[in-house]
Formats: C-alpha cells, structure tokens, sequence
C-alpha cells in the first residue's frame, strides 16, 4: 500500500474490504468504487472538481430535514430513481405499472373514510376521485391501504408551506368490499419540483426545466400483494413528454373529466400483483 | 420520455443535459451519469438499498459542520482522493510528491516566525521540525509559504476539541533567504478519522481499520511554483502499510530523531515543481 497511483490505488481499496462480512455489501461496494475510479479517471477528474463535488453533496445532504429530502430528489433528476423503479417491478401485463416515489411523502398521513375530503382545505378545484382495487382476475380486493398525496392548485405539497401544521391533500383510506374507493380532494396540477437547492443549480447549470406534469400519488398495500406505489397523472399535460424526473408511463395517464357542476371526475381501477 | 426502462432511461437523461452550455460540466456528467447507471444496473440495486444510499448520503451531509468534513473523509477511505492527487499531480523526479488534503485543514491558521512553537499548547512530546524549500537544481525558495497542521498527543486536530477557541499544531511561516526553515511543535502520532458518523459506520461494516500513521501536513505556496500538499510521515510507524486514506508515498516517510535532552528533531528537504 505505498506509492499507489491513480492506476493501482483501485486494487487497494478492493483489498482492503475483502473481509467485509455481508456478501452483498462486498458486491455492491466493490462495484461502487470501481465505476467511481472509472468515472474519475475517464474524465481526468482534477482536485477542483473533486472538492467542487464534495460541497454539492454536502450541500445536498444540509438541504434535507424532516420535510425536505434532498437526495432523493437528486436521485430522481438523475434518472436513478426511475431506473431501480424499473429494474424491481417488472410485473405481468394488466398489472398497475409503479413510478418513482418522490420526495414527499410523510409518515403519519390522517386516515379517512371514503367519500371524505383529503384536500382538507387545501386550494384548488374540486375533484372527485374513485375507482378499485383488484387482482389480475379482476377479483375486488376489500380493505387495501390506499395513501394518497398531491401537490395543491399552486403546485406546492403540504409539507413545502413551512407554517402550516395539518396535513392537507394527503390521506390513508381503504377500499371496500367489492373493492371500490371514493375520496374528495383538489385538482393535480404541474408543478416545479424545488429549485432552491443544489438539485436546482444542477437543473440550471445543464440547460434543464424542474416541471413534472400533474399527477396524484398512490402507494397501495393489501395483505398478499406487493405494495404498489405509483401515479396517475393528468392526460393532456403539457410535461407527459418531458417529466422531470422521468416517471411518465402511458398505462398511468387518466382523464379528468369536467363536470356540469364545475367541478371535476377521476376514475381509475388499480391491479395489484400478488406475492410471489 | 414516455415509459422507460432500466435500459432506455440512461439516454433519456443524457439527452435532456445535451444543451449544457459548460462542455466540461456535460462530459463530466455524461460520465458521471453513464457509471452511476452502469452501477445500479450491475448490482440489481432494490429499492430499499437505493433508499439506504440515500440515508448514508443524507447522514454525511448532516455530518459536516464548519469543523467536520464528513464528504472529505468518505472520498479519502473510497481511495477517491488519492486517486484524484495521484492523476493531477505527477511532477519531475526529484520533485516532493503529493499526497491527500484530508478534512483538518482550516483557514485562518496563525503566521508564525521561523523557531515559534506552533503546538500552542497541545499536548504531546518536543519535537524541532527544520529543512528548506528549493527547486529542482537545488536552488534555495525565499519567502515560499509553508502551512502545517498536525494531530496532538491524543491523536486529535484543535478543531476536534468542541471547546478549544485557539490554534494548535497549525500556523504558517515562511522560509528565509536561504530558503530555509524552523519551527517547534509535538510529535505527531498516529490516530484514527473520526469514526463517530457515517465513514465510521462504513469502515466496521467492511472490516476496515481507521488508523493513519503518524504524520505532519504541509502546504507549501510560492510564486511561479506549484502548490504542494503534502505530509511528511513518521518511520516505523505500525499503519505504513495499511493508511486508511492511501496516502503514504515512500519519499515522504522520514525518522523522527531522539535527541539528548528527551525531544525529537525532524529534518525534511521540500522541491517544488515549477509552473508549467
């Protein structure tokens, strides 16, 4: 271990965690410093940019609290999110497609009966959201854990407004026995992700827009199923082609449909896949 | 941009950073990108490991503080930053080699005249540090800049004492006509990083030691010179052959000298490279 060069410090550091105790850890670490050598010397990476670097990260890790999550949102404008997405729900056809998770979802969302009204003064248009929960059969599934959360009509998240302290357009309902779910709540809109961060000098700095097209989150649970989390976004958005943070399917894309009353419908049934 | 894979979401990121108007910024990335896909893809990384990557980049962030330099330290273990030293600092031989930064240095060191006792105060054994700063056909270096920054006896920096508001083993001096120079300090020992955050956690889940030979920093600035980061490291010291940042170059290895009256002397020749 003396005298080592940016050629053979690589075999060094590989050495050195030879005993790591968990096989996988060894694995993935072993091809984690291995692709960020490569990336280091591909690129002739000079100590400027190393440090430059060191505090873009480090920035990122100060931006997170306990409602911002920095590194997530960095993992999705990279692609990075999407990709283990997609690489880990491969399912059969029929099945509801899963979508990245985002940086806003909190532990803790109230729970409501259906029909309720999880906008819970949250602005925007009104909008009735309904559909079911099924298997690939087509057979209801009664009593899935439905979460929901969206952006308000200023495309902001509860947890983005720093002065308020319920939860709004965010809720946990359950579907009924012949696997049906209704709530109220606001009309999605698109939004910016946050640009105030590190995540948004990087979008700046290579020429990117931050918007992502409007879209309700769901993350499904029920009893011998996998846990689905996905999207249902907004059909003629004007973002579908250019996501952000590059989770648009077009098995995810829906109506909202306009209502004498002025208000708004969303209807769209779910499929989970079951356990293996 | 409509329902990637693991496979085609790689290009789709790729495209939309096409227009970075820095060409630097977009090959860096571009590289950047391309092995941290490649990676992902390589390992199946899940969603829970993607997750706990997340964790540990968060917990590093929130690790660092105006004294602590957790990002640093995680890119000395990784092998990064001698790497990074090793490809932009290869120098004529005869030339004092480089070697890592580390996360210690601060700015606003103390200056010092030649024969001050920068310890300051810390604790640790008498130790007289002299030699010269001249070029490559031996000619002396007047007025070149010499930074120096050390461990105390315990084998901590002053900045990892919470309630230490001075200096100690740290100043600045400059080498005289003859391009020499002289101070006093403590025997540098060997010590471990600090394990107490994430690069702690790291190294026992790989079975890595956190131990550094002992060892004096220098960074050495003078006009039409390149600067020189560099340690002088201590002979015999037992983690030679096992520093857990890489750092140890033969030629920076020399003898701490007992002397009669129970304190050490330590003489160090130092070559700059000149600008190119």
């Amino acid at each position: 271990m003396h005298n080592l060069n940016e050629q053979t410090v690589t075999r060094a550091v590989l050495d050195l965690i030879a005993d790591t105790p968990s096989r996988r850890l060894k694995s993935v670490l072993t091809s984690l410093i291995t692709h960020l050598h490569d990336f280091a010397r591909e690129v002739e990476l000079t100590e400027e940019e190393l440090q430059a670097g060191v505090s873009f990260l480090t920035a990122t890790g100060q931006k997170c609290n306990d409602k911002r999550q920095e590194f997530i949102l960095l993992s999705d404008v990279l692609g990075l999110s999407m990709l283990t997405v997609a690489m880990n729900n491969k399912k059969p056809v029929g099945c509801t497609e899963s979508t990245v998770f985002g940086p806003f979802h909190v532990e803790g969302a109230p729970e409501y009966e259906n029909g309720a009204d999880i906008a819970n003064g949250a602005a925007g248009e009104p909008c009735l959201v309904r559909g079911t929960v099924r298997d690939l059969d087509g057979n209801p599934i009664a009593g899935a854990q439905l979460e929901v959360w969206q952006a308000d009509a200023a495309g902001n998240y509860d947890v983005q407004y720093p002065n308020l302290d319920i939860h709004q357009g965010r809720g946990v309902l359950r579907s009924k026995q012949d696997g049906s779910f209704e709530f109220r709540t606001v009309v999605a809109v698109a939004y910016p992700i946050p640009v105030d961060g590190p995540v948004g000098d990087l979008l700046r700095a290579t020429g990117r827009h931050p918007w992502r097209p409007a879209h309700l989150h769901f993350m499904i649970k029920a009893k011998n199923y996998q846990t689905l989390v996905t999207h249902v976004f907004r059909n003629g958005d004007q973002y579908l082609d250019s996501d952000a943070v590059f989770g648009v399917r077009q098995t995810l894309v829906a109506d909202w449909i306009r209502q004498p009353d002025g208000g708004y419908t969303l209807t769209y049934d779910f499929v989970l896949n079951p356990v293996d």
